[in-house]
C-alpha cells in the first residue's frame, strides 16, 4: 500500500495533507513532515488546520505549510480550492476532518494514512497500521518511500510525533521499531533535549498554579486507595489558568502511591459537574461512568452531570469506595 | 577492554558488584542485571550496598542479589569476606565506593566500569565510555560479552537503568545507540508502560503536597523571567513530606514559560538556607553560587548560607535581576 500511496503522491501537483480536528503532536508533526517532503519533490503541498496550531507545537519545522481552513460559505462562497490529492493523517473517520471534509470529497484522489484500531477505512487509498506507535511512524516509511532523504527538519517534526504519541516512549503502544526509527531520527540531526523540553517540561504559568490550587483540596480516602480532586471555576479565575489546564491534573491524583482510583471534579460554566474517573489496576470506572450516560474505558472514563460540587463528589466517592 | 573483563569474571568465583553510594537507577539496575548474568553462569554474585534499595527501585529483578554492606568494626572484627574479583559500577572515583572501599581493596582483581567523563581509573581494569548515556549500556555490551542471552528479568533492570540517566530519553546524552539498546531490551520482554509508571510517574503523597505548598509560594517576577519558590520546615511537617522530597520541586519553577533563571530556598534545620538555582539559556548561575562559596554547571547550581529566609531571598532576587 505504501507504494501505491507513494504512486498517487509522483502522480499529483497539487496535494492537501489534512490531520484530525484539535490536531495532537502527531497529527501536526507527521503531517509537517508529510508537507516537507512533498515540497522536496516539487509538489504544492497545504497542511490544511480545523484550529490554530497550539503553542507548544509552534516550533515544529513544516508549520510554515500550514494554515487554518477557512470553510467559504453565503454568497462569496467559491468553489474550494482544487486539490488533485488529499492524505487524511491520524483520522480513524472521516468526521475527524471537520469542516475540511469538503477539501476531502473534492479532490481527484484521496488516502487516508492512520494507525487507529477503529479506523473506517473511509478513502480511496486506506493505509492503517495499528502496529505503529504513532502516525508518524507511517510517514517516516512513506518519506523512504518517495525515494527523499529525511532532512533535520522533518525528522525533528517526526520525532515530536512519535515522542508525543508514546508518553516520550512510556506508554505500551512503545515497540522495538519505535526506538529503531527513534535512533535514525537522531542521526539525521534531531535535538532531543530540546524537543523534549518543549513538548514534556514547558508549561504556563496558569497551569502550575491551577495545579497548586488542586492538590491544595485533594483527598486521599479508605487508606490511601482513593483519591479526589476538584477544581472550581474560582480556581481557574484566580491562578489565571485556561479551561484547557485543568486536563491531565487528574494524573497527579492517580500516580499517588497506593492510590487505585481516581477522580477529579470540574465545574462548568454551564453549573454542570464534568467527573473524570481513573484507575490503576482493578477498578472499572467505566462501568461507573455508563451509569451517568458517561464512557470511557477501564482505567479512563469520565461523565458530565447536573449538581452540585459537593453533592456529586459526595456520591462519587460512595460508588468508588463500593468498586474498591 | 570489554573481552579482558570478560576473561576476569570467567576466572574468578566470587564476585562483588559495588554501585556507587546514594546508588542511583542507573547504578542499581546495571548492578543487579550484572548479578543476574553473572549467577546465570554459575558465579556467586554479591551486589554491596551502603545504603537500602529506594522503594522506587525495589521492583528490579535482581534485587535479590543485593545487601547493605556494613563495616565490621571493634573487638567483633573479622576479615572482610573475600572476593575474587570486585566490579564498581558507575563510581566515577573511589571515594564513591564509601565504605565498601574495604571490600575493593581487599579483593585480588578490580574492575571499574563507567560513563563518567571524570573517571579516574582507580582500578587494576578500567572501563570508561563516555559515549553511553547510562553504565546500563555497557553492561549490556558486557553480558553479550560473558556468552550470556540477556533474560526478561536483566533486561527490565537494564531498561531500567538507561531509562533513568536519560530521563526517559530525554537528556541529551540520549544516542541513537541508546534507542536501539531499548528497542532490544523491549524485544526481551520488558514491559515499558509498567516500569516507566514506577519510575517516572508514581510519588508519594507528601511529595505531592509538598509540591503544592511550594507553587503557593511560587512569584514570578520581571516579566516572568525570574520564578522564585521556598521550602520551609514547616512546609515539610505539613505535608507529612520527607527531606529529600523536596528534591526536582525547582524544576516546577524552571519549566514556566518564559522563565530563564529559578530560585528554589530550603530552609535546613541547621538554620541555614540552601539556596538551588536554574538557568534555561543564558544566566550563569555558577557565577552567582560561586560568590557564596557554591559550585555547579552554568545552568545548574546551589549554596548554603546562613540567614533568614526572606532576607537571603531577596538578595537572591538581586543577583538573579542583574544576570537577567
Amino acid at each position: 500500500m505504501l507504494d501505491r500511496i507513494a504512486e498517487a503522491v509522483k502522480t499529483s501537483e497539487n496535494i492537501a495533507v489534512l490531520p484530525h480536528i484539535t490536531a495532537d503532536g502527531d497529527a501536526l508533526g507527521s503531517s509537517f513532515a508529510l508537507a516537507l517532503a512533498l515540497a522536496g519533490i516539487g509538489k504544492k503541498a497545504d497542511v490544511l488546520l480545523e484550529e490554530k496550531v497550539p503553542l507548544i507545537y509552534c516550533f515544529l519545522p513544516g508549520m510554515e505549510f500550514s494554515s487554518v481552513y477557512e470553510e467559504e460559505t453565503g454568497p462569496k462562497m467559491r468553489r474550494a480550492r482544487h486539490y488533485d490529492l488529499v492524505i487524511a493523517l491520524d483520522c480513524g473517520d472521516i468526521e475527524r476532518l471537520g469542516t475540511r471534509r469538503k477539501v476531502f470529497d473534492a479532490a481527484e484522489k484521496t488516502v487516508n494514512i492512520d494507525h487507529h484500531q477503529t479506523n473506517t477505512g473511509f478513502a480511496a487509498l486506506n493505509l492503517t497500521d495499528t502496529g505503529a506507535s504513532a502516525t508518524g511512524e507511517i510517514i517516516f516509511e512513506l518519506i523512504g518511500h518517495l525515494g527523499q532523504k529525511i532532512g533535520r527538519d522533518a525528522a525533528t517534526s517526526l520525532y515530536a510525533a512519535i515522542a508525543t504519541d508514546t508518553g516520550g516512549f512510556r506508554y505500551s503502544n512503545t515497540t522495538p521499531h519505535t526506538h529503531e526509527i527513534a535512533a535514525e531520527l537522531i542521526r539525521l540531526g534531531v535535538d532531543v533535549a530540546d524537543i523534549s523540553q518543549r513538548v514534556f517540561d514547558i508549561t504556563s504559568y496558569g497551569k502550575v498554579k491551577l495545579m497548586g490550587a488542586a492538590i491544595r483540596n485533594l483527598e486521599l480516602l479508605e487508606d490511601g486507595k482513593l483519591a479526589v480532586m476538584a477544581v472550581t471555576n474560582e480556581m481557574i479565575r484566580s491562578s489565571e489558568a485556561r479551561e484547557e489546564d485543568s486536563d491531565g491534573i487528574i494524573n497527579v491524583a492517580r500516580n499517588i502511591r497506593g492510590v487505585e482510583a481516581a477522580a477529579m471534579l470540574r465545574q462548568l460554566d454551564s453549573g454542570e459537574i464534568k467527573v473524570n474517573l481513573r484507575s490503576n489496576n482493578y477498578v472499572d470506572v467505566a462501568a461507573i461512568a455508563a451509569r451517568h450516560s458517561g464512557g470511557g474505558h477501564k482505567r479512563a472514563a469520565g461523565f458530565t452531570t447536573a449538581g452540585v460540587l459537593e453533592q456529586v463528589k459526595e456520591a462519587v466517592i460512595n460508588e468508588l469506595k463500593e468498586a474498591l
